[in-house]
């Protein structure tokens, strides 16, 4: 199938590249830099990763968000709070309506350049805390994809069965070196070690039994993990 | 209710805007450059709606869809065709999925600002050629800004049921000066009077019996109305 992926820098939209280029023919790789604290960190290692691919890399600027939207990403907002994704705190760390709107500049992309469908890295772990992460979302977004194209332009969500230590896992299967991806919140050098991110990485590196080659600034002990919550 | 209207400078969206600001409170009015050739003639006219309405204006930028989106309403594509909408030579101007582009921009600002809900001057008699105009589209996005926000951000489509011709009719009524708006593709200094969206335009006014205040560069025969397309 011919697809554009989305694709952060972070470490499950890298695995998503690695494992669309073994199933998928793509003819763009898309990052968007909407003024978040992290942008800067991450947008290098998608750029790295489709060059390695062979595979044209389009990054796309909206700027706007930064100017106009509320979020402890961007800098006009709170500190990054620390803890795990699941606290209330974390709340702060949404970007409104952001997959909508990563999810619209790729479908208008792919119906411009002839591709059937926009591979985003969306996983069974995602955060209930963020509502354009639930699975009812998603499905009403593929639905307007769908209709709202000529080609009937589809959303495909390979890891959606996977949390992100099975993500881990499958990069580690795929040989992706997960130490050229980024993921914390804080965009300082190197990864803070403590943000919800940070721990959230650590954690699935732990749990999937592969050594991460993350440098972390700090590695303070990772808290208990809260109970599951009940659905969305 | 609360609301942010999309006000592209356009006969619809002006007289949305102004409807809107005698049923709503409206919390800002959203204009989009999206690079097309007629957006520096279009959004001055929104910018000075929401003056004379004392309401705040922001213009974001989408300057990526100009450069990675094929249409031909963008520098990069053919010229504007003449001719009826309904003619397929108008699949041309279509910007793929700008509307779920301009909602999703629209439903994020409305989440961040405390905005309940998103006008659009989306109308009956809006184009089976867009893909993204039609009424199964619009209806999917409405879940999707529902079940991807906090608030349960709704679509209003106040228009829905009148056709251009009541448009004109409801902006006299409101006394909007129509003259104040643009529609043209061609965004040259006057409108053309003969590319799809002027020859919608003349015949809106014709058919609402309200004297037509736009100065035309060239005024053909209006060309006879082809035959309603047969649904969806």
């Amino acid at each position: 199938m011919k697809v554009v992926v989305l694709c952060s820098g972070g470490l499950d939209s890298v695995t998503a590249l690695h494992a669309a280029a073994r199933s998928h023919e793509i003819l763009a790789v898309l990052s968007a830099h909407y003024g978040a604290r992290h942008n800067d960190r991450e947008i290098p290692f998608a750029a790295r990763h489709a060059a390695a691919l062979g595979l044209p890399h389009r990054i796309v600027s909206l700027a706007f968000v930064a100017e106009c939207f509320t979020s402890a990403l961007l800098p006009s907002g709170a500190p990054v709070p620390e803890g795990h994704y699941e606290d209330q705190s974390m709340r702060q760390t949404v970007v409104p309506f952001r997959n909508a709107l990563l999810l619209s500049v790729a479908t208008g992309l792919a119906e411009s350049i002839g591709a059937e469908a926009v591979v985003i890295a969306a996983h069974g772990g995602d955060h209930a805390i963020y509502p354009d992460c639930r699975e009812a979302f998603m499905r009403a977004m593929d639905e307007a994809m769908r209709l709202g194209t000529y080609p009937g332009i589809r959303l495909l969500r390979p890891f959606i069965d996977l949390d992100k230590a099975g993500i881990v896992r499958r990069a580690a299967a795929l040989g992706v070196d997960l130490g050229q991806t980024w993921s914390c919140y804080r965009g300082q050098a190197l990864h803070c070690g403590a943000c919800g991110t940070c721990i959230e990485r650590r954690e699935a590196f732990q749990l999937a039994g592969v050594p991460d080659p993350t440098p972390y600034q700090h590695q303070p002990p990772l808290p208990p993990r809260p109970p599951p919550h009940s659905g969305e």
